[in-house]
């Protein structure tokens, strides 16, 4: 059983082929056990717990439970009910009446929570050694540190305990133990993913992030958990976009050379280069860019104003048990005391300022490229310098949160001397699909196995249909079918072809009279449709709208029924405008009707009486 | 001369008609003279100056210098090249190099600056006593404050000494002082006017504001001066839309009565119960709303976080010269000195839950209509209780800005005892368009003369014909007309309301089966058509193509014959799913037909066949 790879498309082809999930939860437990690494979990279900919960799931049914029996590990700093939260700290352990919002939504859709992780105290840290519980151990070198804040999470996923984990992001968090252990890390827009439930670190930034073996299988997390939610206030509706094929030719910002800091490790440095070159290679165009005034802004985070929303989180529990604390947290957090509110909202105008100034570089490119970070630490470097340590580390995450960008880490391949590279691609608030698309095919072209395993990718899920990238389909029914005398209106207004098909049995196809250019009138019947041949075009809402502007009586867009019982806009006719006209039905399709060369004149010469409009 | 009427409509007449830009400057200062008020000016340009500036404008030219020769007073925490800036601490005083952006997009557009107004000291109060300078005497009573912050800008401007005048406004600075002197006060939509070359007060939540005779001449220099900045980080894209003819129905929150607080000023609570009925009259729908969460957001303003703001922007001078600060204003900002970082992140948190807990409250209506001051107070009775009055004054201003809402204050008539009614306009960030015409309508009601002067009203400016830059007629038939259920889809989509008008003879109306939200379905029919009551609003093309593809069957966009023979995008309905549907033609429209209480579940009982669709 300790064969079964844990990438949510294997595990779900081996439930179809029969696995049950006692199976799984069993392995999971051999595998906590044979990963002989204490550090993981701060604490863990009960393996009956967990059969009962698998139990009550009922029989395998991706459907209505796309993550049906996908064991998931929690960062603790996030609310599962029944289990403690510690935020790595014993002393502030509380019981949480009820779930967060995004492990309930996970819950519902059919995962199980294995257990808490362990993680830097209250998710103040990038490297995975400020904890009182033993040091997680990077799954893919010992020496090394695993990374943090989330760093249980990472480890857990990488050795392939769990499917997925969830870990939080504020500076990097979520970015960081991905790139440390070869697995991917979803940093979701902020507001994406409720944070209700949630230990806060600093509010205005705060975020929980994904932790998976695949691009596919973060994204599919992602896209269970994202909802707006009252509890959070921070809470947005960022619509979640299906990964649909991306557009071949993408513009990637990268630092300008003189701008990249990889503090002497030069490995790092040409494994970065070497995701440059497969970024080209996959199609896309790289963009220099100055990087001051991002590492400027990222500056601002551990500089006054943002550590004081760490002390605000904990300041009544630090302040009645400061001994508590981990000594770094404690040295870091108690910074904050001595700001002063003005401090704070100099603090805010000094990130406006950025803000402002970096909107149009952010804007010039579709996404940005960077090292997730410039290189590894040993347990032992971080424990003997921890401040400067983990501020090297958060060189390419630390600004992200602070200008409202979303980031995917993802393993692009093993440096020279064999250790993980990792790029992170960064986009605006709201371009999670478009990191994950790219992401998706740097993973792929890496050949890589899954975390620490030696389990092979599983193949890409097929790129979703579209609708959600905010194009609207369109079903055309005659003159604007492919190669047909007004198609080329669609291209000019930049339309894609979607795909061929029939209307439902509901339909009748008129040719009508008195047109300029010959073309039909589709109308849904009560009793007597047919199924029309007719095609699915899509255009952006602006050429949408400007396309049904322009259409003339009797004909307008209505909602026509699919063959498939899809519903999509498209071309209809009024009633009243086909006194004149000639039902073709029979031929089903307008194409068959013209191939069979009906003489159109005749059509042409009848009259009718309408309104002129402007003919299309 | 000192009979000229300096609303700029009245004034470009004048000028049109041969007046002598040298003799308005002539009537400036024999007004300035004239109103004896020492309170009002800082500092005055001399004149020979200001006649220098006006021969420069070249001959009268309102098409490229809408503003051609119309005199502004400039509130004092705005920087004007060539004059000092205080903000009414001489100890502060410095002597900008260049104009405020705004006030540079004013002087280009052919305003000549008359002067540097008297404002509360750092644009901290609401009571316009907070000066070391004359406190300004209120322009209608002089035993009155002014109010403030921009006192000595209001008082110009009722008194007809300038045509328009500059203020900002923090916390009620640009309306409060409108309505005690019988004025208009456009507050806008924070970021619209860049604060570029302004003394800040609370800079995430400062704008400049605009005093004025009419509302179209506030519009007119809002318009004029608004602009994204790049000098200004908080400057935003806030789109200028022309004061085209609203829709008339509008629904319009006020507190529910349990809320309404006047301190026990019973004219102004019967001067705001007439300013209700005026808005009833003008076609308005009032509903009442809780006002407890506005007023907890107001209350944050001075408690904590926002104070901090105010010593953030003077901490450097206040530290050094604390004995220069007016006793009041020092006690106020020096509370912040002890409020630490982590306080100024609390009450951001707490903005950001009741902005979250609010969001639904102020979609659900158009706009809000609240009080402008809740009572007026002697100066006498200010300087005796001078933090508690200014206090009260805010009553129904303080949450604005928090809330990012833009306003207008407009007088709605005179209270029994004679004083000035005002009440003010409340919509979210970039509906400024939408507060000024019902803002207007109101104005044009009251009938009242202008400030403190016996000047009528000039008739209102025509409403603009909305640009035809792209944007699609739709004709719109039931459940989208203004004040219907759906209609807040066509606001939310930015829709401008263009006409009421009807279709031609040729049409049918049904009353369709089986909506949640009852509408109805027009139909072409080519015998026995009737005109049918519809509105035309008007979108951009991706607005519409959104909201094209949001249409649920049998309901599409066709082309429409209106009554004048045009032809426009509009509502159809599909033949085959009037099935159930009852013919409603005879009531001549939705309207009507809703109104005859007409029972609707008779409808929603009935069942159709057909397919499903996310009911809009």
């Amino acid at each position: 059983m300790s064969d079964i790879q844990f990438d949510i498309a294997s595990l779900h082809a081996a439930y179809r082929g029969g696995l049950a999930v006692g199976d799984v939860i069993a392995t999971i437990y051999t595998r906590i056990e044979a990963a002989d690494d204490p550090g993981i979990f701060i604490h863990l279900a009960a393996k009956a717990d967990l059969l009962v919960e698998a139990t009550a799931l009922g029989p395998f049914d991706p459907a209505t439970k796309p993550l049906w029996g996908i064991p998931f590990a929690v960062k603790d700093n996030i609310d599962v009910a029944g289990l403690p939260t510690t935020a790595a700290c014993a002393e502030y352990t509380y019981w949480p009446e009820k779930d967060a919002t995004v492990v309930a939504r996970l819950k519902a859709a059919g995962a199980l929570v294995v257990g808490k992780t362990n993680l830097d105290q209250f998710a103040t840290g990038l490297v995975g050694v400020r904890t009182p519980w033993p040091i997680p151990r990077n799954a893919i070198d010992e020496t090394l540190v695993p990374g943090g804040s989330s760093s249980g999470s990472a480890v857990a996923t990488a050795r392939g305990i769990v499917s997925f984990a969830l870990g939080t992001d504020t500076a990097g968090s979520g970015r960081i133990p991905a790139g440390l252990n070869n697995i991917v890390g979803l940093k979701p827009t902020v507001g994406a993913l409720s944070a209700a439930g949630v230990v806060p670190a600093c509010r205005t930034l705060d975020c929980i992030s994904v932790f998976a073996l695949t691009v596919d299988d973060a994204y599919r997390v992602f896209s269970v958990a994202a909802a707006r939610d009252a509890a959070d206030p921070y809470s947005r509706d960022i619509a979640v976009q299906p990964l649909a094929t991306r557009q071949p030719v993408l513009s990637v910002g990268v630092p300008v050379k003189a701008d990249l800091e990889f503090f002497g490790d030069t490995a790092m440095q040409a494994g970065f280069e070497a995701s440059l070159a497969m970024l080209s290679r996959l199609g896309c165009r790289l963009v220099e860019i100055p990087f001051g005034d991002f590492y400027a802004t990222a500056n601002l985070l551990y500089e006054g104003a943002w550590v004081a929303e760490r002390y605000a989180a904990i300041r009544d529990f630090m302040e009645a048990n400061e001994a508590a604390l981990h000594p770094v947290t404690r040295k870091i957090i108690g910074g904050a005391r001595n700001l002063s509110a003005a401090d704070a909202f100099r603090g805010l105008y000094a990130l406006q300022g950025y803000k402002a100034k970096l909107a149009p570089v952010i804007a010039s490119v579709d996404l940005f490229c960077v090292p997730t970070a410039p290189t590894h630490y040993t347990t032992a470097t971080v424990l003997a310098d921890p401040v400067e340590t983990n501020s090297r580390l958060g060189t390419y995450t630390n600004f992200v949160n602070l200008l409202d960008m979303c980031g995917i880490a993802v393993p692009t391949g093993k440096r020279g001397d064999g250790l993980p590279m990792s790029v992170t691609l960064l986009a605006p608030a709201g371009c999670d699909a478009l990191t994950a698309m790219l992401a998706r095919d740097l993973h792929a072209a890496s050949g890589l196995p899954l975390g620490a395993t030696d389990w092979p990718q599983p193949g890409l899920q097929p790129a979703a249909q579209p609708p959600g990238d905010g194009l609207i389909d369109l079903v055309v029914v005659g003159a604007h079918l492919s190669g047909m005398p007004l198609n080329g209106q669609l291209n000019q207004l930049g339309a894609q072809f979607g795909r061929a098909t029939r209307t439902a049995a509901a339909y009748k196809l008129y040719a009508l009279a008195g047109q300029l250019v010959p073309k039909p009138g589709l109308i849904r019947v009560a009793d007597g449709g047919m199924r029309i041949d007719v095609e699915v075009w899509r255009l952006d809402a602006a050429a949408f709208g400007r396309f049904v502007a322009a259409i003339p009586p009797p004909l307008g867009i209505g909602t026509i029924e699919l063959d498939d019982g899809t519903l999509a806009k498209g071309f209809l006719a009024e009633t009243a405008g086909l006194s004149a006209a000639t039902d073709i039905s029979a031929y089903g399709g307008w194409r068959r009707f013209v191939a069979r060369g009906k003489d159109m004149a005749d059509q042409s010469e009848k009259r009718q009486d309408w309104p002129a409009g402007v003919p299309i």
